[in-house]
């Protein structure tokens, strides 16, 4: 029934034009055939048993944990060709932090010699071993996901869970729903991207039947959304979607996916359900654009855009992004705050190189009108108010630079002279008072070190690095 | 007590600074004096006597008719210098409307030779004898002012209900606190200035029983303000001041007062009583603006005005001043519904020479920028709504020159193209777009016949004409 080119981006439609049918060729390219998944589990194995000979070195009672593969590799979920393998280390309760740490890096580094350390609530190994990327994480063994210390410690309570309950069949749905979130743009829980995490689509798939049933849902999803599997929600949570964590009745696994990421699910499985095809499951290679062309859109737009770009903190991106937000969020209210119509806005960073290598990052504010007039109206009180009228007529009559007081509307009204430094957005910017907007503080660390302000068609100075940013901000889709 | 220079406006204060002594001083720079009185009441009997005789040889029955002195002039509550009679000849109320006006005029007509036909409700004859000017006025006797017939039948209930209640202790009163409105220029129930009528100043005094204790009131109001001296008030408005009409229970005497000059006369008169002194009882005369100074205070102001200059339609001010300001508004909404600023606007007319005779007319209409950018941000419905955002989303996609559909705080979000003729309000203005505005119709015919728009600094061409209204304009006081 599968069209024998299914697999191909290029090639939209299968036989018969039907969602089942083009469901069942995504599932078929995305799982991995049997070889791969015995090298997979091999390896797995490998790393396992090296693990448990470190652990066996540890002093007392640091030897008594033990090793679990987890994620998707572990519930049969990952996609062909993907080749990470998370390992966990689960110490005794009892461990202190600090033990915990020393004796995770250690089993990390005896299992993976040429690994690196990083850091999210723990420091942890990343390495490769058989050409696989392998995390090797150390968390605390507990009773239940409800008294966890750490959030991996979280991690085995939902392989747990779902190894349980994913049969061969949802576990193929799983790994077709994650090719479409994928190739739309939407899968992660990374920071940066805001998106579906695994656990999070592996939920909705056993919480639904099925890829299709998920995705006939969520096309007539009416956010905020709560579904709550065990029937145990605990909390109210403020979020578009809810879904409340199996293993723990206080959680939201959909905590970190955006409204408007969840809006583009919506949007894109209408699109599949109307016109199935499987292009919609291959991201396709994003490309960038040139600086004619982002000369050519400022000009076309009629808009003062304005950029700061500057080196980027060095920090990780779950930290950068959300600081770089907060940043232009805090830009813009400053802006707006000063009279300014801010069109759009978007933030970039360039990729991380390697920990601790420089790479820029933009703050881009897109306004009707970098200029604005040398007076600004300011309404004073209803003139019947008495002695608050009176104490603004007093202040203003006296003021040689204001127009006015004058009466407008019942009120008294004058016309000030605009600071001379806030009339042009590019000067606000381009001076101290860039540090007046509400900054994200390693950015605003980042920025006291110097940035520059580029203002129109000088944007396209930044296409270089940015080129791939401006064609999703100057070619914008859902 | 008073100071002897206390008519003289050059001087503010006197002797011992006291409100009092001041309302005394005015009160006796604007009473009349005996040989004034003794002419006006002279020119007023001999005026009745001619028109009683005029009267007496009409048909029957019009020849019943009986004619009243009415108005200030009637009531003592004429400012010295005032040179205005007004002559009400009452026929009885069975007249048709067409033998009412006939009549009326050749009455009219015997009385002042020279007189000239007006028309407010109905025809009526104004001109000059003995020096002063003479209004005659034909209206119907009715019963009561309940069943009235014209708007000008009420004039003698009013004349009778202040003739029986205004001493001259009140009279005097009432002749400087018309002075005050005057001198602050918010004296006048024409629809130019919609400020207060005589009425509804000699109503004030006898509410509160004088000038000082309407100005303490005044001070401490806070509109809506209702009063309602015989306590009959049979109806609700929506207007600032209502003062029920003694006459007429469904009346509100206050209707043509604008908020904005209630809120100047309350400005005023707490400047009053806080610094007694009687400059503020004498008008300024009004300075004109010269070019030069025009074109700084647009250049100072960074601003964008435009003016729409044109001959005015041939009507009586109380007809034009309503459609330039409906018109004004018309422009503003239309200019704000394309995305533009309007900081301030104002419309002024030439004074009208003499009926027939052209005058010039402006809307003027100050913007923070003239021109737009040459996309308009357009949003959508949020995503979820599923038919209305489906419809969205499929005309946009379709459209080559909008920039979207994207997502943005959960909606669909496109930035449109905006119409190359409406970014630049000059273009929009100088164009058939200006006629998409709702304009007073009379306005509209006179913008058929051509009009000029002038941009920034070349309003100074409009200088010589509108010198006063530049000052008012761009040197605004309460």
């Amino acid at each position: 029934m599968t069209d024998p080119d299914a697999d191909d981006p290029g090639d939209n439609h299968v036989a018969g034009d039907d969602l089942d049918a083009v469901l069942e060729a995504v599932r078929e390219r995305v799982t991995p055939d049997a070889a791969e998944r015995e090298r997979l589990e091999a390896a797995a194995a490998d790393l396992a048993d090296r693990a448990r000979a470190a652990v066996s070195e540890l002093p007392s009672p640091a030897d008594e944990a033990d090793v679990l593969t987890v994620g998707s590799t572990a519930r049969g979920t990952w996609l062909a060709g993907d080749r990470d393998i998370d390992l966990f280390v689960r110490f005794p309760a009892d461990l202190s932090r600090e033990e915990l740490e020393r004796f995770g890096l250690r089993v990390g580094h005896a299992v993976l010699p040429d690994g690196e350390e990083e850091y999210a609530e723990h420091p942890y190994v990343v390495g490769t071993a058989d050409g696989f990327d392998v995390d090797l994480v150390p968390c605390y063994g507990v009773e239940a996901a409800t008294e966890i210390r750490s959030a991996v410690d979280r991690t085995p309570f939902h392989n747990d869970y779902l190894v349980e309950r994913l049969t061969d069949d949802l576990a193929g749905d799983v790994r077709a729903l994650k090719a479409f979130l994928k190739g739309i743009g939407v899968y992660g829980s990374n920071l940066r991207t805001r998106g579906f995490s695994g656990y999070l689509t592996e939920l909705l798939v056993l919480e639904h039947g099925g890829a299709r049933e998920t995705l006939e849902a969520v096309a007539d999803w009416h956010p905020p959304v709560r579904l709550d599997p065990e029937r145990h929600g605990a909390a109210e949570f403020d979020d578009p979607l809810v879904v409340i964590d199996p293993t723990d009745p206080e959680r939201n696994v959909a905590a970190v996916l955006s409204g408007d990421n969840l809006a583009r699910l919506q949007h894109h499985a209408r699109d599949l359900l109307a016109d199935p095809r499987t292009d919609l499951f291959s991201p396709g290679e994003p490309t960038a654009l040139d600086s004619a062309s982002v000369r050519g859109h400022v000009a076309r737009r009629g808009t003062d855009p304005l950029a700061v770009a500057f080196d980027a903190p060095d920090i990780v991106d779950d930290q950068l992004y959300p600081q770089l937000r907060r940043s232009l969020a805090g830009v813009e209210r400053e802006l707006s705050g000063l009279g300014f119509d801010v069109l759009r806005s978007a933030t970039f960073a360039a990729e991380r190189e390697a920990a601790g290598s420089d790479r820029r990052a933009v703050l881009l504010v897109e306004l009707a009108d970098r200029r604005l007039p040398a007076i600004e109206r300011h309404e004073g009180p209803p003139v019947h108010v008495r002695d608050h009228a009176a104490g603004f007529y007093d202040k203003y009559a006296a003021d040689p630079d204001a127009y006015g007081p004058f009466v407008a509307d019942g009120r008294y009204v004058v016309e000030r002279e605009r600071d001379p430094g806030a009339r042009d957005a590019l000067a606000v910017l381009d001076s101290d008072r860039l540090f007046a907007a509400a900054l994200g503080a390693r950015v605003e660390s980042a920025l006291e070190r110097g940035y520059d302000v580029l203002a129109g068609e000088a944007l396209a100075e930044l296409t270089d690095e940015f080129g791939v940013d401006f064609r999703e901000y100057f070619e914008p889709a859902v």
